[in-house]
């Protein structure tokens, strides 16, 4: 290993946890667009100005009636110049973008060549580069990254466009045409192409626990500090082996080295308490619990839909 | 009159209708971001890395414990990188800056001095100009304006900052810090002073009347050929209808002369009914239920409140 | 008169100086978006990563003449990754719909029934309404404001795909694709479509001189103050024709008549001060220079163009 | 190495050519934003309404004596309403913003504890984790970055604000006092805090060098196609290598091993031809002389500076 730096990493989490935090967030995302596009699912028909004056007494039968017939609600009154539940419809497709992309970008990082934890899959024909032979270009990610790029600009213009001038926007509601087609087609694009690529989502094991062997130990400072705690309070763990990682970074040494050659260490923890603090397997926490809330919410949603 | 053009006027509403539609947004831009609050009100606590791993066995207990202590719901799992949530409220504070900012945009073409119908009271101090004696400014239209103009763009950042990566955003995280706050301020300010001006807006229903009479009948176009149509068919009335408005402009005559002086619409109607078409307060269709159905909406909200 | 309140009527300008600043606004827009297209004009030429290492000693060689045979400068390296160009010339872009959505919010203004100082010519066919034969809408206004409405959030798209990982943005570089171009398209649609407004513009001076003498000279305050300052000092005079203001609002009087009969007023100017005072031909200073100067600017434009 | 895949690395650049690109970027936007700033420094002075009425005859004497004063230009007319160069300057400040943010993904990049080819100094003090005793944030990277996600939105405000009405903007106006201000902050804040981080950045060429060796000859395929395509044409040279690729990475092999065990490969190419083919030192194309270009304008910058 070509020296030894302090970590971006923090303390590890199993890929399981990380895959329940993109259904947390998709499950939601799609539950709140369901919720919103029934909330505008509401007939708008007002005539020349919102009045149905041309329909003289029959205006609220015609209206019920029509709203049957399209399969939409009767609303209170028209809303021609009450957009509100149409920027709510692009709230939540942008928000579902927002998901949807903060997916893609882990999985772009994971698929970096240096981490290699989680890929796309090798398929003939998708991602070649033109010029170079050896490489796969990411490119389901970044039809979700682009739509999260592009969603939050097309949400603002819906926004900006619920101003509207008296009985009728002037621009306002023109702006809105292209808009909405727009970040559905975003949404879609992307939840396809998400859907497609966890699917059949490469996911590398062995470079998962590659990488916490690696990194000889010190993504488990953390969980040292927690079990020194108890006989030496809490900040002093923290600052001891924050000091302990300090030298044993400049030495070079695995952590696990520096902590059975440290005495203030090794007089609170018997070896084995050091090396249960470094299995990364023991310190999980609530792991299981919150996976298990997550699929539960998952398979309620299935049987719902 | 100066000539006599083409009108951009629709037909007539009542200022009652204008204000229900105002009404009618506002009360869902309230729900809404009630709702949002709501479902955003989950603790976040995860620890390190969102496994609570330095809680041992403990962290759903801690997490139970501490959800009930701040009044938060208990969330299937930490959310730190599935900022959703808050992104909705954000949204919600976007949407409630659009419904305020079209109320603030109505009553500044309202307030204008050409149209004199409605108009925030004249105070001492609020809104005078430095320089001219006989102006005032509508100084609280224009924080409701500022807020609807401001909030798309703060609204597309929280989106933007959506895309975080693993279990620890860079960049997204810390761009939500002062948005957030923006956005609550923004909204919180145009609501306020949006119900100052409301509560005591100047209504002239005299010049909503002269209005009327100024478009020499001209307004109640559709209403005339409403008229017209079981007698000659409903496109052959608007052809007819606009015929006969265009001759009456280029002659600046009042529309009710030229429809007595039309052989084709005597023919088909009456004197007396001309005149009733030609009556705005006989041609407000459905406006009375409109209203009543907005004014329970609220009535029960305020039940609720 | 339905009663008199205060204006919300600036000092008088004429409609000449609101066309120059259009013009103003028009001509560095145009000048602007020349600038950017030139500035942004610059060869991308950098092969597989930015080295056209796959040309050998040929990459400077192949570079020029390639940029040559498309009219286009060489830049000093590749810049795939480095897009400040583009979102320079999208920036150029939207700050024109901004200048051109001005020009057409002023126009909608302008062209209201109350106001009726200028609109766009009657043309069979454009802009009628579907149900109301008296009806025209102001469509060419409405082309420009969707441009204005709609760029703010694609040129934020444009500067938030800026942030490209590497040697090659993912999400960042395709979220460009469709979005400088639909900016492109709004722009050209929005300049179009004033330009043809413009030309064909129906100004009412009739109307614009209505408006001067409806404000009974409460529009003129400022100047009578002016006139003032000299005898009472500036602040005394703001002051006292503020008073006058009032009063003479409160009793429905011209300021004229309210002028006449104020002892303090007549003691420090003679009654034909005061007409004088009150006569907005007298009271443009600057203006013609304003406007010679920005027809220069054009003329300039013009003769290089 | 675990497993092999297709790479997601192009072509291999030297740190100096990606400084270099960041280099590029930053002199563009720092020009911008000085002709921005340049560009905008003009006067507004009009009065009440942009004519300078109250000044008399005066009003072009006292503009340019006022303009001289403060060190400003004169305008050929007010500006009060066309806003276009505060826009400009906003927009230069987006630019900015977003070139920093690539320098600072980049380094984001860069300085995962997987790649570590450059990364903060480590300092006492600066992005300590409060948890972890082994982890240090960086801190510096984020600002930037956050800047960047904070900006677009931003400057979106500034061009919405633009459609002000005739004389005197209603919100679009006031939305520029706080959006401004904010956007010089940001960018500010995030060109020092790069300066700081690029100034004393820890570049690791140990590891940027074992990056190459560790992959194993791959990023060089295209190569290796290009000293093959004289024999066998260009595209039969890509499907060549990439066949020899796919087999090796399957196989998991070495390229240089799988090219020189392919007897359609040594039949064109020589052991040395190859080895020189697999060199990345001698696949950099025009770097040099891109490097030496952006350096140029550099040194012309600061010397003009």
């Amino acid at each position: 290993m070509a020296g030894r730096t302090w970590l971006q990493h923090a303390t590890p989490i199993t890929f399981g946890l990380k895959c329940a935090g993109w259904l947390d967030g998709t499950l939601r995302a799609r539950a709140r667009l369901r919720d919103a596009v029934a909330d505008a699912s509401v007939l708008q028909f007002g005539g020349a100005s919102g009045t149905l004056a041309a329909l003289g007494a029959d205006g609220e039968a015609v209206t019920t009636a029509l709203a049957a017939r399209l399969g939409l609600r009767t609303p209170d009154m028209p809303w021609h110049v009450e957009r509100d539940r149409l920027a709510q419809v692009g709230a939540a497709l942008g928000i579902a973008c927002g998901t949807l992309g903060k997916i893609a970008r882990d999985l772009s990082l994971l698929a970096q060549t240096e981490v290699g934890e989680a890929r796309d899959r090798d398929e003939e024909g998708v991602g070649g580069s033109s010029t170079m032979p050896h490489k796969r270009n990411p490119v389901r990610a970044a039809v979700a990254l682009t739509a999260a790029t592009r969603a939050p600009g097309l949400v603002a213009t819906l926004l900006a466009a619920m101003v509207q001038e008296h009985e009728r926007g002037l621009g306002g509601w023109q702006a809105e045409w292209t808009t909405l087609p727009e970040l559905l087609g975003l949404t879609s694009g992307a939840a396809r192409t998400m859907a497609e690529l966890l699917e059949h989502l490469v996911v590398d094991a062995h470079a998962m626990r590659a990488r916490l062997i690696e990194s000889d130990g010190y993504m488990l400072a953390e969980s040292v500090a927690t079990a020194l705690a108890p006989s030496v309070g809490r900040d002093e763990a923290h600052r001891l082996v924050e000091e302990v990682c300090r030298a044993a970074i400049d030495g070079r040494q695995p952590l696990a080295y520096a902590l059975l050659h440290d005495a203030r260490v090794t007089h609170a923890l018997p070896p084995q308490a050091i090396a249960q603090a470094l299995d990364p397997a023991a310190y999980l926490g609530t792991t299981a619990t919150f996976i298990r809330n997550v699929l539960a919410r998952y398979d309620a949603s299935v049987t719902l839909a």
